[in-house]
């Protein structure tokens, strides 16, 4: 346990045996620095990891002050119902995109969006990194920045992959129209069409979408809404199905918000080694953790270059930048080629403004602010939720990213609680549009990536109210 | 025939006469203007036009003077040999593969490259409008700027379409990461793998690559170095090959820089709605004409919604930028739909910032400027291509773009020479690449894209020798 989990641990405990009571001031962080004999930063990051599980709370700039009691939360999800194990070909698509669309409205409460709020992001702050890198730019870099891309961002990558003690090459890491595209590339790197491809389930849309639209299928495989994928039910797949890829979020899973502990990702690279099929691993969400440290990626247990690390920009720092990367180990060239005859290449001042902004520093005080502006918007949704839904309703809690996944009362349907919402103005994703079989009917994905009000208040209020009266129904 | 075609024509006729003789300077614009009683900007236009086919040429400051006769050119190649009429699989990518990566090579000079120079367009104002729009860019960009992209600049795109005689809707235009990516989402939206697509021979390299990663098959037709592809060869195929698309250049065209006429674009269009066969028309050197006027695309021909016109600013504009867009006909929805699932959209500083230019003007006169500086580079490549190639050496004489394509005398291999030409600092485009048939042994594209200097005119004369050495050996 590190020292400012020890720190927390200590004042979580006095406030359950009454010590700190409701309303009661925290000491100052300078004061707690100098009778613990700890550094300031350390009893910030107690006082953080104590905000996210909602125990005190900042009041502006007087200081740290118990909330009260831990707050009344839904409960976790058991083991989601087992998919049938067959290999679909997929014809979800319409299904999804109509579903999209409407998540995409503007004049809607974005629970059922894919995006947090652009609001949370230092969009100002990288305006003017762009806007001076873009008037230094190389006329050459057109030719110079072709894929794999701007050396210097590639190198930026890079040094992060090595603070988070992964040693992936400048070289092998190819620049990409966002995470999306070095999906779809790894993708193409491995599989022909007619090719299985495993899944997990319930698992993100656009992956399903993806392996329609170049003709592959699905084995969707049990996953579990705390640790992710379950290697037994993989491994029995793996047989079966001789899938040719393995397309896994193994960080704060879209939609279930799970997290693989270290030693099944460790299981997990070696199980796919043994059956030597490459896993794409989809990371996106991985630096949105709450917890003390980055959560590893499977990458770092791989040493035969299976592992096909993917991800982007767009939810951490720069959304629409459409800046992601691929570290596709063995396959780096594969990717990088296929790079050049789908795309050519990625927009070389977006590229740009990137590379000098991680090179400016600051990133990870922004990525600080960020933890902590979605861990304590968890906390408000969830309370909420746990508030205003009929009972039997459960709640995923997720470490980590920005979305829950809830699972309401059986015979609660809810493609049809999204359609009541909408015409309330409320947006949420159904459980449907995660799978291509018929489940996770009662299920729908929550986003608490956009600053807690009034209005998404009222709008849980309102769902939990809907869902109630479907129940009654 | 305009004003300042007859113009042109006039003074044409006083050089070929001996009135106007090698060395006379030509009335100023003013003088011309007021004599004529026309407009001084048609008189310049004239000028332009007698530049670009090297009867006269600017001096700084001085005006126009006559350059002396027609300069002496290589022949133009007749009609090229006839492809094997068989639908193959594609297996060209790494040999294409292994040649564009040397054409990429700063060092060398870029006769084989894809791409013009950097220098020819307005990076520097580019770079103040992004500048300034970044800065100006509302954070829900990332969200409404989704595919299908930009809303302001999809509508700049529309009013140029409607300049050149189309009408294309706003929100049937779909923005994309250049036009190599319209082009593959617009296969992908027409065709499954399997599938037989209909490509020029010889064609653009990528186009087979493109067809070869996703499992289609290239059916290559005839094509005339100076008029496009064969209609008749095109309907037999058409007939026999049942293909689900075609994918042609119809504007200078890459490699050979042929045109077609608008009788045979109308011609084309009617054959393909008779066999209810959808167009992928790659149009994007269209604005790089010599002559008076855009070439129309055969979009303009279209009744049916079967012509699915790509197109971008990376030639003409904002290399580096990314930005392309699709106008798919009735495939708007589902290529849109694509993009979605393949790169989800497109970078959002990089779109407001074209919209933002094209909104404040200035493009017309950059391409006024670009098309003239083309001319001149074509005319000098050409002339030097005549003074150092052996006899029997051809070459197209296309009337835009940047490409020139060479036949050499047969028996004198453009690979091989290709490979030596590397040795001396120097690239070209053999053109094995633009074909999945042993064709095209001795031929190679050169790209006049580069201002005209001492190291381009060496290069012309190394390349020339060596091709004369080949020929002796």
């Amino acid at each position: 346990m590190t020292r400012y989990e020890m720190l927390a641990d200590d004042i979580a405990r006095s406030i359950d045996t009454g010590v700190l009571r409701p309303g009661d001031r925290l000491p100052s962080v300078r004061q707690a620095s100098a009778s613990r004999e700890i550094s300031p930063s350390t009893v910030f990051q107690a006082y953080y990891l104590l905000e996210a599980r909602g125990l005190i709370r900042a009041r502006d700039r007087s200081g740290y002050y118990v909330t009260g009691t831990a707050p009344r939360l839904p409960p976790e999800p058991e083991n989601l119902p087992q998919p049938t194990a067959t290999a679909a070909a997929l014809e979800i698509s319409e299904r999804v995109f109509d579903v999209l669309e409407s998540t995409l409205r503007r004049d809607l409460v974005p629970l059922g969006s894919a995006f947090p709020s652009p609001l949370l992001f230092p969009l100002p702050r990288l305006a003017q990194v762009m806007a001076s890198s873009v008037q230094k730019l190389d006329p050459w870099s057109s030719v110079d920045d072709l894929s794999p891309g701007n050396a210097r961002l590639r190198r930026q990558i890079a040094l992060r992959y090595l603070i988070d003690g992964l040693h992936v090459h400048t070289d092998d890491i190819v620049i990409t129209n966002g995470a999306l595209e070095a999906l779809n590339l790894c993708l193409m790197a491995v599989t022909r069409p007619g090719d299985a491809v495993v899944v997990e389930s319930p698992t993100f849309y656009t992956a399903l979408q993806s392996l329609e639209r170049i003709g592959l299928h699905a084995i969707e495989v049990q996953t579990h809404p705390r640790e992710g994928i379950d290697l037994a039910a993989l491994e029995s797949a793996l047989t079966r199905h001789r899938p040719k890829a393995c397309w896994l979020m193994t960080n704060f899973q879209n939609p279930l918000g799970s997290l693989m502990p270290d030693h099944k990702k460790r299981d997990l690279v070696e199980l796919l080694a043994r059956h030597d099929v490459p896993l794409i691993e989809d990371d996106v969400y991985g630096e949105l953790y709450f917890g003390s440290k980055r959560p590893t990626p499977a990458k770092a247990f791989d040493r035969h270059g299976l592992v096909m690390h993917c991800s982007s920009f767009s939810k951490c720092l720069a959304p629409g930048y459409r800046i992601g990367w691929a570290a596709p180990g063995r396959f780096a060239r594969t990717v990088a080629r296929h790079k050049l005859t789908t795309t050519l290449t990625t927009s070389a001042p977006a590229q740009a403004a990137l590379a000098a902004y991680l090179e400016k520093g600051g990133y990870d005080r922004h990525l600080r602010h960020l933890r902590q502006a979605l861990s304590a918007q968890q906390r408000d949704v969830m309370q909420a939720v746990a508030r205003h839904f009929p009972p039997g309703t459960c709640a995923t809690r997720p470490d980590g990213g920005y979305f829950l996944w809830i699972e309401l009362p059986d015979g609660i349907d809810a493609l049809d609680l999204h359609q009541r919402a909408l015409s309330h103005g409320i947006s949420i994703a159904p459980g449907r549009i995660f799978t291509s079989h018929p489940r996770f009917a009662n299920c729908f994905r929550l986003n608490y990536g956009h600053p807690w009000d009034a209005d998404i208040e009222q709008a849980i209020a309102t769902l939990g109210k809907l869902a109630t009266v479907g129940n009654r129904a």
